[in-house]
């Protein structure tokens, strides 16, 4: 896997210059698997979300209940390091290629995508890899 | 590919009924090509949406611009068909499995997530495969 090398401050800023952030100042983010192109989940960023994820290389999100920056994996160690960040055709969603330390989700799941029909009823097509105890201990 | 056959109503109903969808009846949704796991494009649906993309298969989604059912390529023919439709641990976002026709952007090119930073530059990194022109001419 190639390693994330952050652009120079210009194109971040013609990048950050570019994504068209909602009324709430935030923007929706889809993390994706860069290896196994597995969605891992949907989040959101702000500006400085986007700024720190950029200039570090490990991905930064905007907790909308917390209303704080949220380094991915600070308490669970569960991080996702940026390969690449993309922005789509309306500027307004962003997609970014990542790989992910362990589990995406917080109930112990790669991806949070785990609930579908299937067979006539809505079911949980992924069990948890990891228990979610462990990983969070009494901080979530 | 599989091909998707609706569930019976009952179990579409406890489907949507799971959706919490925000203050303006909406929810994000990740469109992912079921064959290649390229991510496509990012979009809404209100519950009408929902309801009718698991009734028939097809792809329907909610244009904000527009503030009506957008039925995925009724104009261009690049229409979406449903493979799986997947609920995240927060139950706010979902992810859609499905075949795409031709091109899911409406620049031409296969995914909306053309823009990255490369080299030093923000930089389109992939080309139309379609003329916009003549998927929906005089129509958008």
């Amino acid at each position: 896997m190639t390693s994330y090398t952050p652009p120079h401050e210009r194109a971040r800023e013609a990048f950050l210059d570019a994504v068209r952030f909602d009324r709430a100042g935030l923007v929706p983010i889809i993390a994706q698997d860069a290896a196994t192109g597995e969605v891992l989940m949907l989040a959101w960023m702000n500006r400085a979300a986007v700024e720190e994820t950029l200039a570090t290389g490990r991905v930064c999100y905007f907790s909308r209940s917390r209303g704080t920056l949220w380094r991915k994996g600070e308490t669970s160690g569960q991080v996702q390091r940026l390969v690449e960040l993309r922005l789509d055709c309306d500027r307004d969603s962003l997609l970014a290629l990542v790989e992910q330390t362990g589990v995406a989700c917080h109930t112990g799941r790669r991806s949070c995508f785990f609930t579908a029909i299937r067979d006539g009823a809505v079911t949980e097509i992924a069990a948890p890899l990891a228990d979610p105890e462990a990983l969070y201990g009494g901080a979530r």
